[in-house]
């Protein structure tokens, strides 16, 4: 146990409460609609957050990289979806982390890459649990739910005696809307396109027993997630600007953060300089083109309290700039004298946290504990 | 040693030819113009690429955090410039790296740091070496050459006991440039403005021997360093479409890449899906707003040759939107079938070596080797 003011600078802290009070939210809200809850890790790469989802209910969880399925694995967690599109180069680290006993759900989108799936897998005698990629809003990978594409994938699978697991697909383009009836709309769109597909699998004889949809402000706004079988977001564990933006948080949701010190100032020009630049913050500009623009995260006081109208206006690699939005504060160095801690809301939470080895999680009673996180591939 | 072939994907490549290129470059226009060159090893945090430079001629090194200062150290190097203002918090680990017997260097640029460094200093029986900041560009910290704050820091420093090393200054703002007209007036304002502030010190009888200027750029265009002792640059290390939109290098001077697999398509948008998505790249966009945007980075064969017109046109955490500028290119999945290899050229070295625990160095016989880079604080 360390306490705040014994901390280095800068350094990602997590609110545990708040943390605690988000996975709460999004279990609770899954219970009460009657699907299956599998987060998306990728967020934290951390296996203390990704406990604590499993604690409140979670059902398996999802990745999108080999390591994080094996660091995970090693952190005891069995039921993974590796959330990104199957290539030959993969299919042996998959092979050994299925023979290890992990239950790894891999997937496709393609014919040439179920072909790769089907010949390797008979080839070491391993029945590949696939899952199919659908694309219901355009936004990135994936098969639009009446190609023909979608039942040759299934078939070539089949045919090649893999195990057709379902079907998945993931609205990203939900994080470019900022009102309810908008983001229920894309909700609907990606539930029904995801049901579709999957009919379409059972309407030819084909097995599809999971239909799984997904992303934080679809999971947050859908009505109904009738023939779904289970849900997957990843971001809400922590919230964001971009989140605040999209509407689905308010900025004291957001549980993660990075404490920094002022370290200068430019007086005439109403700036602080923080030590927190992008490397602390991430290069993620995410708010830029929404409602609010909080340049590179927004300013709070070391415990917490939201400083409204201070942002992180620009960053260098090791040097944040502070100022006020508007006006100049020509007070700028008697409101933040040299030395001050502060904490900086980010625009992204996953970014953010791929910048830190470790987080260092604020407990109830004020004191931390070292959260190690994990990068690369 | 292990071939381009057997290396997971994404991964980042050193090209090590073209890296000893730039070092050899750099280093041979230092000596042409009479000043001892300190790199700035933010860019790599490699301890194999800073004892290249080394090798090459550089002496000493300049980082961004004391965790680098402590890791070069640890690899052998002890002459060292904390380039970030100087804090309390950070007083002690510095202090511990000076007793370990390394020469580190420090920065103020306001008198309360100056303070707090010298009452440190004195309460612990050690004169830290300190080195002023001065502002020549207006971009972000430092004392303009001709303010009154100058004389003060330093007769803080001197009454207090430590060792006025210098002052230096960072023309940040010469990246916002793209001709050698702007680059040359912008290298010979730093020059002066550094040379001004060192004379003001000196006039009252003040100590300053280190005269430290630079960038990349403006080391790349000054015309001479007349009354400059030392300059500094990190990116051309390895360079970057950054730095290709200022002017200093070429697309293939760029010895930093990272290696991605195609795996999928959408062919009616004229897209290929690759693994290097924003986790591998960084979301460092420098090139928006410059004269050519190269989005999220310029695509090259797996061999590193230039394919014309070919960007990351987007990117996700781990999924890179590969398209063509301008018309789509209806026979991309021809173009780039699944699982083929790529090399995508980055906006900015620092921030993409950054996202990854290692390079792949490449030799001269296409073998490569692991070097492996930190991060954190």
């Amino acid at each position: 146990m360390t306490t705040m003011q014994e901390l280095g600078t800068p350094t990602a802290l997590i609110d545990t409460q708040r943390m605690q009070h988000n996975i709460e939210r999004m279990q609770e809200r899954m219970n009460a609609l009657g699907v299956r809850f599998r987060p998306h890790v990728k967020t934290s790469k951390c296996p203390s957050v990704a406990w604590a989802q499993i604690a409140a209910g979670a059902q398996g969880i999802t990745v999108s990289t080999l390591k994080e399925a094996e660091q995970f694995f090693d952190a005891g967690i069995t039921d993974i979806l590796y959330a990104v599109g199957m290539v030959p180069s993969k299919l042996p680290p998959a092979l050994a982390l299925r023979q290890r006993g992990c239950d790894l759900k891999i997937l496709a989108d393609n014919a040439a890459a179920a072909r790769e799936i089907g010949s390797f897998g008979k080839a070491h005698g391993e029945v590949f649990e696939v899952w199919i990629e659908i694309d219901t809003d355009g936004h990135r990978s994936g098969i639009k739910p009446e190609e023909d594409v979608l039942l040759e994938v299934a078939s070539v699978l089949q045919d090649a005696g893999m195990r057709l697991g379902g079907i998945m697909t993931h609205a990203g383009s939900s994080y470019d809307y900022d009102n309810p009836a908008a983001l229920l709309a894309i909700a609907e769109q990606e539930r029904a396109g995801a049901v579709r597909a999957a009919q379409r699998l059972r309407d030819v004889g084909l097995s599809c027993p999971v239909v799984s949809v997904g992303s934080t402000p679809t999971a947050l706004s859908a009505e109904h997630f009738d023939d779904v079988t289970e849900v997957r977001a990843g971001v809400y564990v922590f919230f964001d600007l971009v989140m605040r933006n999209v509407g689905v948080c308010t900025v004291d949701d957001i549980a993660l953060s990075v404490l920094t010190t002022v370290i200068g100032h430019q007086e005439e020009k109403g700036w602080a300089i923080v030590d927190a630049g992008w490397m602390a913050m991430s290069r993620d500009r995410g708010t830029q083109k929404q409602q609010h623009d909080f340049g590179y995260g927004q300013v709070c006081s070391a415990d917490g309290k939201v400083l409204e109208g201070y942002i992180l206006s620009g960053a260098n690699q090791e040097h944040g700039i502070l100022s006020r939005t508007g006006e100049p504060d020509r007070s700028i160095a008697e409101r933040f004298p040299i030395g001050m801690r502060l904490r900086i809301l980010p625009n992204h939470a996953c970014a953010t946290g791929a910048q830190h080895p470790e987080y260092q999680a604020v407990m109830s009673d004020g004191n931390t504990e070292t959260w190690l996180r994990f990068y690369g591939w």
